[in-house]
C-alpha cells in the first residue's frame, strides 16, 4: 500500500516497527560502503595477467621501431593508437593516447581552455564570465572542474534518453559565454542511462554562439555492459559532428580504468584533427611522452577491441549479481510505496535513487547512523546542491554481492524512516 | 699555435687543407646524431629487470594497506615517498610522488600558478606583466614552458658556481613582476656546473619582492655521476629556506626518468607542507592518483637510495667512455687554439661549448652539412637566442663511444674552418 494512502495510526505505527528495526540494525555495528564507483578485488583479479604482459625479455619496441623504454612518441605508440580508438569506435587518427587517468585529460583541456583558448579563440581567463553546461545528476568530479576554475555551473534536467536537449540547444545556440556541457553518453553517472540516436544527432547539429564551445565527452563506459544480450550503443559523435560541419565542437574521453587497472590505465582523447594539431602544440611543451611501456603491456595483453570485449564479460559476472541484489531490495522493500525511484542500469558503475523531496540528506545521514556510507546526497548536483534533495548515488561495485543485500537492506529500512516521517509532517 | 697569432697566408693555407678534409667527411655520407639528452639502448638494458620487479602473482598493495590496483593514493605509496625523497636528501612529508613526466609536474606548477596563484596570491593571468628568471646557458623545455605562458624571460649569466647570484638578488628582491627563476642545481644543462653551497645559501635566503615568487629547482642529475670518486654535493634547498624563514620559497623537481625509463619513470616534487597543501587543493580536482603499480615497480627493484646508487653506477660505466672521447678530441684538436672552450662535467647529460663570438649558428650547420646533428644553435638560450651566438649544446648519451669520437671529429673540424673564416674577415 503507497504510504501517502495510509492513515495517520498506521503510519505511527509502521514508524515505531521500523525504528526498533533501526535500533537492531545499528546494534550491530555494521561498516558498509556503498560510496564508490571503484572495482572491487575480484574485478583487478581479472586483470593481473596484464602485469605480466611485458616482461624484461619481451620485444620492447613498438610497430613503427620506436624504443617504448626511451622518450619520446608525444601521442601514442601507433598499436595503442589503434586498440584505444577501436575501443571508442573511431579512427586511430583521430586520438591521442596519454597517461593513466583520462580525469586529469579533462582537467587539461579546461585548463588549456583557460590558459590559452581553443584554436585562436580568446583564453577562458581573459573573459568575464564562463558558464558551463552540467547535465544532472551527473558526474561530480566533471563538476568540481569546471568549478574549480571559478566557472558558472548551469544544471541541465537528465531524461531517460540523455540531457534536456531542448534546454540544451536553447544555451548552446543563444548564449556565446556557454562553453561547453559535460556529457557521459553511455551508462551515465550516475543513471546508467544510453543517449539516444536523436540525443547524440542533436549534440552533433548544435549551432553554438560560441566559436570555442566544446562538448566534453567522456565516454567512461563504453565496453562496460553488464549482460551479454541486452549491449545498447550510442552513435559515435565525432564522425556525427563532421558530417554536420560541426568538426570541431567535441573532445571525446575515455580510459582503460576501470578495464585494467585504475590508476594504471592507459587514457585517450578523441577529436577533429584541427583540435589535436592545437592540443599537440602545447602537449609538447608540457611532456616529452606518456609511459610507453604501459602502452604496450595493454597493447600485447588485449590486443583488440574483441579481447576488451571478452575481458569485460570477466568484469560483467562480477557486477551483474551485486546489481541485481540491490535492485531485488529495492523492489521487494518499495516496490508499490511511492517513496521512491530507481533506474535499471543495463551497465556501469552506478544506480540512481530518487527519494521523496527533501529526503536524500536525512536518508544519507541515516544510513550513516547505522554504518552504512553512502555517496553524500547533492553530490550529483552542481555545486553539491541538489535542488530537490532528492537523489542519491547507489553504488554497488566494491562490496561483495552479500554485503551489497545487506546495505540494501539498511538502505530501504531508511528510505521508509525518513519518509514516513516527511509524509506523517503533512498529516 | 693561437689562430689568432697566425698571418693570413698561413690561414689561408690551413683552411685549404681543412676544407679538402671537410669534403672528404661530407663524402662519407655519416649520418650521426649528438643532440638528444637519451640514455642509450645500453643504458635502458641495465634498468630490465625493473620491469620483472612485480609480476601478477606478487603482493600488490602498499605498506600502508593501499591496493596499488584500485584508484586512490593522491600523494604516492609510501614506501614511494621514502625512496622518492631519499634520492633527493628531502624527507618523505616534503614529496608529493607523481606519474612519469617532472616536466609535467613543472609545467603544472607554473599553469597552476597562471589560474590560480599560489597560497592565496592573484592568480599570474590576471597580473599584466610576468617575469621569468631564466640562468642561461640552460635547458630549452624550461624556458619553452614560461614562454607558453607568455612571462617575459629574463636571461641571467651562468657561472661556475651557479646563476649570478648579485643579478639574481637585485631581479628577485627588487621586482614583484618577477614570479620565479628555472634552476638546474646540479650538472646543470648544458654545463655541467654544480651550484656552491654560497650560491644554494643566497637562493634560501632572498628577499622576494613578490610573496609569489618561486625558486623552480630542477634537481634532476641528482644521482648522476660519471666518477665513483669524485662526487660534487649541493646543499638542501628545502631545509635551507625554511632555516632561513623562507619555508615557501621552493619547488623541487625530479624523477627517475634518466634512472630507470624515460617516459615510464616516476616523478617527485618536493616542498613546504604549505605549498604542498595548495597543490593538493587542485591535485585533488586534477585526479584520483598517479600510476602506484608503477611506484611499487620501482620501490620493489630498488629499495632505497643505496639501490639507486648502485644501479647510477652501471650508466656511468656506459656515459664515462661517452664524455671521454668527447673531451679527448676536443683537448687534442682545439686546445690551444683559443677557438673555443668547453666544460668538463663531472656527471649529468651534457658538455657546453662555446665558440667565437658569431660562430655557433654556422658551425652547427657545417656539421648538419656533412651529416652530424647537433642541438640547435640558440637553443640553450630563452627565446632561442644567444645573444653572442656562440654556446652549443653537445650530448654524448645516444651515440657509441666509437661514434662519439667520429662525431667530435667532425665538430672540430667544423669548429676549426668556422673560426678560420671568422678570424680572416678581420686579417
Amino acid at each position: 500500500m503507497k504510504y501517502s494512502e495510509m492513515n495517520k495510526e498506521d503510519l505511527l505505527a509502521l514508524r515505531e516497527e521500523l525504528n526498533k528495526q533501526y535500533e537492531d540494525v545499528k546494534g550491530k555495528g555494521i561498516s558498509l560502503n556503498m560510496s564508490r564507483g571503484k572495482p572491487s578485488a575480484k574485478q583487478l583479479d581479472c586483470s593481473l595477467d596484464i602485469i605480466d604482459a611485458i616482461k624484461s625479455d619481451s620485444l620492447l619496441y613498438s610497430e613503427d621501431g620506436s624504443d617504448c623504454r626511451n622518450y619520446g612518441v608525444l601521442t601514442g605508440i601507433p598499436e595503442a593508437k589503434k586498440l584505444m580508438a577501436e575501443m571508442i569506435n573511431t579512427n586511430p587518427e583521430n586520438v591521442i593516447v596519454y597517461g593513466n587517468s583520462s580525469l586529469n585529460v579533462m582537467y587539461d583541456q579546461i585548463s588549456r581552455g583557460y590558459t590559452h583558448g581553443y584554436l585562436g579563440q580568446t583564453p577562458w581567463c581573459k573573459l568575464d564570465k564562463i558558464k558551463f553546461l552540467c547535465p544532472a545528476p551527473g558526474y561530480d568530479r566533471h563538476f568540481a572542474v569546471t568549478q574549480h576554475f571559478g566557472f558558472e555551473l548551469v544544471t541541465i534536467p537528465m531524461t531517460e534518453n540523455g540531457p534536456d536537449m531542448d534546454m540544451v540547444e536553447e544555451y548552446v545556440n543563444n548564449d556565446p559565454a556557454v562553453k561547453g556541457i559535460w556529457c557521459v553518453p553511455k551508462y551515465s553517472n550516475p543513471q546508467g542511462y544510453v543517449y539516444s540516436d536523436e540525443t547524440v544527432k542533436r549534440f552533433a547539429n548544435l549551432k553554438p554562439a560560441a566559436k570555442d564551445f566544446r562538448i566534453f565527452w567522456d565516454n567512461a563506459y563504453s565496453v562496460h555492459h553488464l549482460y551479454d544480450d541486452n549491449q545498447p550503443e550510442i552513435l559515435d559523435i565525432i564522425s556525427l559532428c563532421e558530417e554536420a560541419g560541426n568538426p570541431d565542437i567535441v573532445f571525446e574521453f575515455a580510459s582503460t580504468s576501470k578495464i585494467s587497472f585504475p590508476g594504471s590505465g592507459v587514457a585517450v582523447m578523441a577529436a577533429s584533427k584541427a583540435n589535436l594539431d592545437d592540443v599537440k602544440k602545447s602537449l609538447t611543451i608540457q611532456t616529452i611522452g606518456h609511459d610507453k611501456l604501459n602502452q604496450l603491456r595493454h597493447v600485447r595483453y588485449f590486443k583488440n577491441a574483441e579481447g576488451i570485449k571478452e575481458h569485460m564479460k570477466k568484469h560483467a559476472a562480477e557486477l551483474r549479481p551485486k546489481f541485481e541484489a540491490t535492485l531485488k531490495v529495492l523492489d521487494s522493500e518499495l516496490g508499490g510505496l511511492e517513496i521512491g525511484e530507481w533506474t535499471r542500469p543495463l551497465g556501469g558503475y552506478f544506480i540512481s535513487f530518487d527519494a521523496l523531496e527533501g529526503c536524500a540528506k536525512a536518508i544519507v545521514a541515516k544510513c550513516k547512523e547505522a554504518g552504512l556510507t553512502l555517496t553524500g546526497a547533492g553530490a550529483t548536483f552542481p555545486y553539491g546542491l541538489d535542488p530537490k534533495d532528492s537523489n542519491i548515488r547507489i553504488a554497488p561495485s566494491f562490496p561483495t554481492p552479500e554485503e551489497m543485500a545487506q546495505a540494501a537492506e539498511i538502505f530501504v529500512l531508511c528510505v521508509k524512516l525518513v519518509s514516513l516521517d516527511k509524509i506523517l509532517e503533512s498529516k
